[in-house]
């Protein structure tokens, strides 16, 4: 089932179950009229939801509409169009080993035991077309290719098998930042507050269970394309060299606390060891670039640059829509 | 106007005016059905909600209930029951100052021009009666006293005179934290996710001119009367010895972002320098203990122990009424 939201009236948008092809899409209605009270009340809505998917694409369904055009026209919210938490991991060791293998230095082994994890903003989400914002170039604006989980309740100390039970959907995440701001607010001890904008989510977010095979091991086996003004930046592969699952990620979170329906964790930027893979983020390519040839030459992202972040199934579908958008100034 | 909010039937609770006293209160029904909703319209709900307001202060409102039975019977929610962005600041500097002249140190002067802040988890606030819970006390769980505000929409890049503007409420916080877990989790360079539990609301919120001259220069300008078990922790003047004020908080947290409508933003930990004062958490005891006796004596909270968190105007009513609740395992 892939599930997406049109913007409007509210601020959590409006639910929308939409066919694999990404083409047609009917709005959820009385079956949950936003994605996070689908979320709250899952085992209920589900059926519904997913009766609704089926009558989608089997062109049966009244009242459907070219969900295509709607993308294209900038009304597609992001699916989970604002989350109570986000709490972003970092499943991907490679270009930290990278760094510190050029530096004759070794990655501590408690990296690979104990996930790094920062909380986010998910307040405002961009939709899949909304421009990334920033007062000024010089906040040194990156993308971030990542996959994200939106899970239902999650109880205090869960175990990695039981957060993989409580997700509910995946989708593809940009968690844009602000490079230039990020040292000295890392200095100071805290985290990031300054250092990133809000993410952009894809199109559409799908069940577990949509990704068939692709999905296992709590990890997304597909590749991200990865595209800055059209130009190739990388296409790593989201279930290789992945330390972390999601649900490690989420069992990490749910440490301490409860997660409620309508958290979404993220991987971090996904990386491959390969590096004929490329990457997911300009700051990996200015860092080997550094390593390798003295200097980062790969420059941030300016006013007017467009990113575009999409991951195809086996048959070349693009399985959540594309992420495609533009840097604007804020004004 | 002072507002709560009832548990149920959704996880936003059902939005309440209350009285000065804090002892009668009415549904705001039409006006707004819970705190987030106000928020998202607080031009068309605010008059709506001060008229019942006034209702209730002069006995003339249909429908009241008995606002401290209901606070008695556990049934009082946090004002905001959950926010979208929790953002908390570090507005006391004492403690950092006290630690760094003991080892003749001195503070950075950049710690008086930007502020510390984390983000952290929202989706779930305790009510005021709800039990602190922990897997175990060993994680060293410690109570921080702060006052919060909850704002309106601020647009990225507000100054603070434009965030003064954005302020809607104003309360109480307890921001759970879990201190042995902290100086591990920090080292990690990302912050905080599994040292922090979730916080607290004390019953009422309330809106700046309620609080009238005690509301001044972006500060609460009364004493946070904290105690643990019945004994007097401390009752540090939230106004004395602030570096920061909330709308210099809130320009900070503000500085890349938009801040949603319902965003929290706290003053984090309040301490004064005059150490007649106290606490308002265990760690700074602890810390004076270490620097002045050699080690720390006053310990964590066990469960079964009962922290309590008021502020009284200069007429002795509670302002917020009382965060009073009990540690206990989580179940």
């Amino acid at each position: 089932m892939k599930l997406a939201s049109l913007k409007g009236p509210g601020r959590d948008g409006t639910l929308v179950v939409v066919d694999r092809a990404l083409e047609r899409a009917v709005r959820a209605g009385d079956a949950a009229p936003t994605l996070q009270s689908a979320l709250e009340r899952w085992d209920e809505a589900e059926p519904r939801l997913r009766a609704l998917g089926e009558a989608v694409e089997g062109g049966r369904a009244a009242g459907t509409f070219d969900f295509a055009a709607a993308l294209a026209a900038g009304r597609v919210a992001a699916p989970l169009p604002r989350a109570y938490e986000w709490l972003d991991g970092s499943a991907y060791l490679s270009p930290v080993e990278r760094v510190r293998q050029a530096r004759n230095d070794k990655v501590p082994e408690s990296f690979y035991r104990d996930p790094l994890m920062y909380q986010g903003g998910a307040g405002a989400m961009m939709g899949p077309r909304d421009p990334i914002r920033a007062l000024t170039e010089d906040w040194g604006i990156d993308l971030e290719g990542e996959v994200g989980a939106i899970v239902g309740d999650v109880a205090m100390g869960a175990a990695p098998e039981e957060a993989a039970r409580a997700v509910r959907l995946v989708t593809l995440v940009n968690d844009v930042s602000f490079r230039r701001l990020i040292p000295a607010e890392l200095a100071k001890g805290f985290g990031f507050v300054n250092g990133k904008g809000a993410n952009a989510l894809a199109p559409v977010a799908a069940t577990p269970d949509e990704l068939g095979r692709d999905w296992r091991d709590g990890r997304l086996h597909l590749a991200l394309h990865c595209a800055v003004n059209g130009k190739r930046l990388g296409d790593p592969n989201a279930g290789v060299d992945a330390t972390f699952s999601l649900p490690q990620l989420i069992a990490h979170a749910a440490k301490t606390r409860d997660l409620a329906a309508g958290t979404m964790i993220g991987t971090g930027t996904i990386s491959n060891q390969d590096p004929a893979t490329g990457y997911a983020c300009l700051m990996e390519a200015r860092l080997v670039e550094q390593v390798e040839q003295g200097a980062a030459k790969t420059p941030f992202l300016a006013f007017g640059d467009r990113v575009t972040l999409d991951m195809k199934d086996a048959g070349g579908q693009s399985v959540f829509g594309a992420i495609d958008h533009v840097v604007e100034r804020y004004a």
